[in-house]
């Protein structure tokens, strides 16, 4: 735990509001900026301008994702636009500003700026954690839209990722009979060694006719035509993948088959769960950097 | 697996349409009245009268439960009213009434018409296999109303009954930190020795002080004022008792706790399996009975 | 946890030894006699004489099991042999008894001599907690003896009582693919909802065949010549069933099947768990007596 | 499954002979020869030379390890050394040879001799997969070794790799309070993940205090005498690294403290289900080169 320390946190959703508070709880001094229209309690002051906000502060904490279009900071809580330039400007090279999904044009405009930025959604340890909440908001949805339990059921994982490896635990944990399609032979021996069953390209129709859900993870064109056509018309499809995503939805559509594309499930499900990891990630790089 | 009989499905909601489609899977003959105004699709065909429903079957399921006026069949899909007696009379001595919560007084109906009852809810087995579908329902609203994960969250289960039993497995399966609260010395040892925290009566305040969610099983006031004005204000309480149910909800709601009644899951959340498990329990009873 | 107490322990193997210094640690004074032939140290000094370590005392503890023949204690590193009489007379009507396996001669002499006594092994919480060692000693002695891994393999488990729900468990924890069989219905409902796979008498020799190892817990004659004669070669047999148990040893020679008759095991495999087990049990019988 | 080919095991102890039944199981003739002297039954007959094993086979599969001189086949099982070198001059340049640790300068003599290796032990699904019957034989040596049940105890694993990965799932399966020490955040992520307590270098000291038992998977001095100093006496240390090992052994000794260096277990307390998983990598090897 880092105390101590100086923090702003400029626009974003629940998330952020959230992780300030847990900042500050942890005994540092905390400005927050972005947030006017916030229909909900906020147990910190807001401050008066963009720049009250970050001056003196050593770290920025912008929005997860940072901005929706690269001009304009990503604050739905807010009255008015908040420039992405503007914040920069704001900043001194002493700064340091931390936020999700940079791109290529926010870091080019943070460089000329002479800020120095880590993109949270990059480090390693925030995607692991992040996995959790989009499991259990995964598992959410299906009981939500089952007739049946999980438990007993066949569950289908396509791919064996983060998201995959903490579904399929849970999954099991709840008395589903989990099983888990992967490429890789050595995924397959982990999948093996952890009690799931493994599933093979080869044998996939055969695992597919016999699912009751399926949870996709991989990021392409996975449950086409072909494959959602040996399905059962009951089975159900939850989709995890970012885009393009990996199921044909018109043709699930076609058939009949109920097909949810699931997306950024940790702010929507567990946004206080998510904010913690945030918080987390954040303090692991200021220890590493040294701040 | 019994096939080759003759049954009769009469009333009930979507899991006795569900039952009367297992039954008739499995290889007999299976008539169904009472479901005239459902708004979905039946794989079988109604039968125009109850006599006609009734005549040349072996067995003859009613709705779970069984009526709730001691007087009328409980038929929520049906345009007009059954009277428990006509169906009675309609029936003779060598076919099987099941059905679940058949009262003293309608008991006493059967055998003034020399109908031969079981009840379901009192199997044993039926009672086990409903907390599977009560616990995911349990699980899925604590996942809706929660800002925070299951996963790595605090449990409170008050009970260690049927329901507590899976209930905890299935938090302990998503990561939950699973704490008990039970009397008996033997039930805290079984605990103990499943892998979670048993809680006695003496640091229950403990324990409520750092819950973030509470399942009360136990069907008398165990959550009055004292207690709940211990707890954490973003706790949730989720009652699983049948009546008269074992929190104070007037004073929860004093104190701007979140607490939620949820009765009868098994119907609501996964009816298809729960009709599964009063087809499982049916044979049993004709094995039993060498109907 | 009741500290402040005078207690003695008497006789009995390493787990009176470990019980006798836990109690101690806990704050309260104990009394040891019957160990003078002890190969290890011991961190409390033994009483001079029987009387001496009797008197005073609120609570004497005897050996598990109290005595082999209903005449002298057993004390396995004893230098002289302790009469049962012999401590009851120099007991007073205000001093508790604990012991395990008090048979009706022993609680009659007891009687006669105005004790009150309590057999540890009939507290119900004593046994569920004693099945935590003996099914770690059952796996460790599966893992002794067989050439494949318990991960990955059958294990058929005979019975659903305590060690049964303990054993399958941790097996399904190892990776084993658990099989329980069990008689009542509402049990094979449990074993289904925990995830295991019920086996009714009926399909049993199915299971029989693809075993790799069977635990028995039940003590009257399972595996009789008929089944044993269905196993697999290499197929291990461990009998965890108390006298007679429930393998046709001789038979199952014959056949070339190895087959272990383990009892006792938690003294044997695990005395310090055991001997804390026993405190714990202790200390409830206090609490609930009010001495 | 690939069935139809023709292999010969060359050496080798149990496990080759184990691995040579199953590939003959599954269908492919199989020559062996190296096992002259091995007191058990094979079930396949043993070729005459070298010469008569080898020639027309497509797959020749050597000992793991391979060689412990770089110069003669490990055949613990027969009455003359066989020369690496004349297993190489009898093959031919269509034929694939797999075995374990291919050192440098085996793989150097194979290719002089135009013969095509595979190192088996470089496979990651083989690494996979062994990791299984290495924390099985640990936990085996756990169980014979402590005085407590692993239930309940406090184990701490040193190091996230495959086999940490595996035995903290094992571990906790069984019961055990599971601590995992990992370096990087990410892994330190996965292990509160999945349920187990991540230890970071800052507060080991404080669980090292608390451990019943130790296994360590890191192959370089982790456990030297300062960390050694901190540990409960009885706490018992198991370090499955292999050469140079974790541990300061000495020290260990010299402070009364039990560590037991825990090498090749596959082999030694699973040799069968060791062979099943060479069989099944070596079928993905054959696969993967469409031999």
């Amino acid at each position: 735990m880092v105390s101590g320390k100086r923090y702003s946190v400029i626009g974003g959703d629940l998330r952020s509001v959230k992780l300030a508070e847990l900042i500050a709880q942890d005994g540092n001094s905390v400005n927050i900026y972005g947030f006017t229209t916030a229909g909900f309690e906020i147990k910190l002051e807001q401050s008066k301008t963009l720049a009250k906000a970050v001056v003196d502060s050593d770290v920025i904490i912008g929005p997860i994702p940072c901005s929706n279009d690269n001009e304009f900071i990503n604050a739905p809580f807010h009255n008015e636009s908040i420039h992405m330039n503007e914040l920069f400007k704001a900043m001194n090279k002493n700064q340091l500003f931390l936020a999700g999904r940079i791109s290529d044009k926010i870091a080019h405009l943070a460089q000329v700026c002479n800020v120095y930025t880590v993109d949270l959604l990059e480090r390693e340890e925030m995607a692991v954690l992040n996995a959790i909440p989009t499991a259990e908001g995964a598992i959410q949805i299906a009981m939500e839209e089952m007739p049946i339990t999980l438990h007993n059921s066949n569950s289908l994982i396509l791919g064996y990722g983060r998201i995959g490896k903490i579904l399929a635990k849970m999954l099991h944990g709840i008395g589903s009979n989990v099983y888990v399609e992967a490429r890789k032979y050595a995924d397959l021996a982990w999948i093996k060694s952890l009690g799931y069953s493994p599933v093979m390209l080869s044998n996939l129709s055969q695992v597919l006719k016999n699912a009751d859900v399926i949870f996709n993870t991989i990021p392409s064109m996975v449950l086409n035509y072909e494959l959602l056509k040996i399905l059962n018309p009951e089975c159900l499809i939850i989709d995890l993948a970012s885009k393009p995503g990996g199921v044909d939805f018109s043709k699930a559509k076609e058939l009949g088959l109920k097909a949810i594309w699931a997306l950024s499930l940790p702010g929507k499900v567990a946004p206080v769960t998510a904010a913690g990891f945030i918080k987390d990630t954040t303090y692991n790089i200021i220890e590493e950097l040294g701040v």
